[in-house]
């Protein structure tokens, strides 16, 4: 019996990619495509690239969610939008997995430091699963309420995880460098985002104050069982996605490359998507896959690691890794519906 | 019971993107990737995106294809390359799919025209069913031998062969614009096809005298029955995928949009992969799928139409093509394992 | 002494292509740069391109223009805006430079039927030089007020004109393919202007309905002496300059590529800006500098002839010939301060 | 009396825009032109978008050169073919302003630890000038052979040489990610740099190993007086242009990004192209320009500074700086003939 979905923030970037992936997934049955400022629009409108453009988008009434029979919803919300609807699905008996940023930290002081306000349901921080499903999926097998990881985290997360937990690496000091595709901002209309302000020119951002960075840093810690520091810089380059995650730090005394690669290898062997490689990775080689490509070098000399991360921002950063978790959370295989195939060029 | 396919040419673009396809069709089985200078070469450092990536690639020998137990073949081959192996293949009573130019003309004297040396199996043409399924599917059903149409000759018969066969259209003094992404050039290396060379230009290329002028003419000619005459200019523009093709011609006194629109309709109304919509095309509403989108305006001033079609040149312009020839030749739903979804961004 | 130069709509890319020019020219004092938007900004803010980066943008303000001592102004307003602020200019004796629309066409018939509306000063229509230098000298030389052609049209009249002023080809059924980057579109902010809507895709916009058609049409009138129709269909891609016009007629009978080669030589040998070249031109050839490259190839056997060129849509599409305008009409050399090299890669 | 200056490596990229601002300045005139596998043809071809495209390439012979009266050598040659050259123009009395690699470490270990092989010339590394003028000017002034710094330590350079001088900032322990246009790569042909391979994709390459690495190391000792330390992650993203710098390090304690930025106004404030600004620089915003734009963050929790530096690649890093090394060391103002404005979109 397949399980009847729903998907809140179906015109976003990560809502068209949530209905491309549910739509042939062979366990799920999309019952409720919700929307904001689309509502009551063809689906063929707002994402020409999909089938069943017939569809007409509705509202993202928790009421209407419900009475469609949902059993699991997609959150693609903006942030701060998701946290009422969430609890309201929760209440209802309805799963919920959020792509959205407001649970994926673990405590309210640190949602107030990284966010500047208190969270409407402080109570909540901590009980919800983090959903990388390669690094917590006994937190997130049967769980009801999962945050899933926000793009730039997921990539850094998976790269450097495995080697502060196997105590290769110092959880302080790391410099991550990333580089992020346009769709990684989303859909909405601003003059940074004209094709006249990105093509052909790139720019760092929010340096040092992304919120991305502290999710890292929580990440890390629940890993290393240690404070971990993290400056993070993140990137914007004219590509539409993608992103590569440069993770630059100290590693414990006599580490070489091999060492790396074999934490790695403990880990990851038995993970569908994430991939050891030997070379750089490029990002053409992920898009439109939920694959994670991992490749590493460590200058024995002066004791570095450089630790690169390539994904599809918008299907192992976001839509793909929702719909992992919740096949994990189901107890489905994980890689269940999900794309091991990409595209290029 | 699947049919056993083989793909040659397999290390290039077409080649990929047959791989990605076949790769999931629920009846094909696909037993043999041959290619040339890539052969013995793990599909993964040919095709990093696809997955199945420890398959290694193997030869171009008719021989080898044979013994693998192929049934049908699909042909990725340079041009003058394809038509040695096809006569072999369909010697050895293996059916032929072939995504290359030896056997899309009709006569040795437009061969000779087009491509100036005498073709080697000149009473093989005409004798080939012309792959576009929704125009020549009675040639096609149960042929042996295919030829798929180039990419812009896909888009631009599919704009203008329902209007010409309803005589709505002129077949002389037709002229085709198309603009195609750099994928249409395939994957050899080439100094014009540098990144320095295309990113941020554009420019006219073979004008007047690319090969699938004359292709364009055989296939108006085959619904018109009459001679047709077109003036082709191709593009190329600074994008990986995607093909748009601007038909401008005369019309018949009095005809009007809603015709053009009628006529398309009855002819298309069946067909999965051909849309007639209300605005000109987008090529990114189309690209990874084996979609085509068709969009018309007629100026009654002066009696002008504007045929636009919107494909991907590697699916709907090539594999996907190709895909869905071998369907109707095998006696299988056209769309079968093809995609209807694109992707976008 | 130099002459002072005011430049309004500073803020848009037009204005600062302007700017740019304007800055080094050897007989322009800058005295004015007036925004809408943008009033009070630093110019470094607006153009991070420009040297000079600490003046401050001024009003739109006629009276402002005129106290600041300007005797010529370059108008960079949007379509509609120019009319009252130039007629206000020449009452006080400003020479006007319009980079606009508003006084581009002929007749105060052809504009309601191009514009839908009337125009505000119709006894204007006609009175203003139509500002492409190489063809309308005469017209330029000592005006006070210049139309500066569109983008479009600039690339499209240079090809034809000569074509059809001679008689080598109809200056009828005409069909005119151009592609343009997306400065042309201006920098004004929209969903349709976004990189992940304009990035790896193509589309036809305005099909046979842009104002850039009649403006055509009067522009190869005043040449050919007789009515002229083109049937015009614009192309956005993915790139920021640059401007290609693919023109496709009917020759007279017999008429060569020689021929149509020597046409134009015999009107641009003198001509600085325009080079006939034996090969299709790619925009990256001329971005940054005033240059237009043409080319043509003729097919005798259909009696066809397709003619480019190749603009930077920015700068002979509009700052370069403005300025160009305003040194034939101070009686100064046409290539005053006016770059001949561009960039590229 | 202007200065014969000749250009060998014509061709190249590098070269082209030393065309480009050798032609427009004031004190040079240009005497010789030489290329390898184009010598002999017209400048047209291979820089179509200079002026003066008439002009014959000439031959990279050394009596070519000194015949034709050559002062001042401008060499943009491969790795390790300046040598042979430099030192015979040398004996001749020809001032030599290289830019590649050959002379820019300062020591015979250096170079072999970064090259692998011995230095044809060893006794003549360190008696190179560095080529960046802001901070070398007094060895740069009169200099008869200049090695003009690689972009990535240019701006790298301009970067931390301030902050490790003046004791800001650890010269051990730096991670630098630097992000650069295509064009960095040069002007061969290879698959890596096929519009397909480029795309819509980004990589590292060349990690921590990378020949500019030891050039960094060398240029920051030279103002620090103790070993430097620097880990340097090179990316390639798609961009014809441009080079941004992102680097980051440990500040001595109390530092906060206002003394960053007053240790950068120190140097900086007579320096005409180096600018610091108050948010993170943007690429576009120097394209085409001589400058150099640099912006700090300091986390004062972590003591960690991001300095981040925007240049053109082919400009200030590479052909520009070359111009501006020539001025000073002819006794000229640094900024002679060099763009101020760049160009955008």
């Amino acid at each position: 019996m397949t399980t009847p979905v729903a998907i809140l923030g179906a015109s976003g970037y990560a809502g068209g990619e949530l209905i491309r992936l549910a739509d042939v997934h062979p366990e799920f049955e999309v019952v409720h495509l919700g929307a904001h400022r689309s509502e009551g629009e063809r689906l063929g409108i707002v994402h020409p690239q999909l089938a069943g453009g017939d569809r007409i988008l509705a509202s993202l009434d928790v009421g209407d969610v419900i009475a469609a029979g949902t059993a699991l919803v997609f959150l693609a919300l903006p942030h701060g939008e998701s946290a009422g609807p969430a609890m309201a699905l929760l209440d209802a008996g309805v799963r919920v997995v959020d792509l959205g940023s407001d649970f994926r930290l673990d405590s309210a002081d640190r949602y107030l430091a990284a966010y500047g306000s208190d969270h409407p349901f402080p109570e909540q921080l901590g009980r919800w699963a983090y959903g990388i499903p390669e690094l917590f999926a006994a937190d997130i097998e049967d769980a009801d309420r999962i945050a899933v990881p926000g793009c730039y985290p997921t990539a850094t997360v998976l790269a450097l995880a495995p080697l502060v937990a196997a105590g290769l690496m110092e959880p302080n000091g790391i410099v991550v460098n990333a580089l992020s595709g346009v769709s990684g901002a989303g859909r909405s209309v601003s003059v940074g985002l004209q094709f006249g302000a990105v093509d052909e020119s790139v720019k760092a951002y929010k340096v040092l104050e992304h919120r991305h960075q502290p999710e890292m840093e929580r990440a890390l810690e629940a890993v290393a069982g240690s404070p971990a520091r993290v400056s993070f810089v993140p990137h914007l380059i004219p590509m539409q996605r993608g992103l590569l995650s440069t993770c630059v730090g100290a590693v414990a005394p006599g580490v070489r490359t091999a060492d790396v690669v074999a934490a790695w290898h403990a880990v990851y062997d038995g993970a569908p998507f994430v991939d050891v490689i030997g070379s750089p990775p490029e990002t053409r080689w992920v898009v439109g896959s939920n694959r994670c490509l991992l490749s590493a070098v460590v200058d024995e000399r002066s004791g570095t690691v450089v630790a690169m991360a390539a994904i599809d921002n918008l299907v192992k950063g976001a839509a793909g890794q929702a719909v992992q978790c919740a096949n994990v959370a189901l107890g489905l295989p994980p890689e269940l519906g999900l794309p091991m195939t990409g595209w290029m060029p």
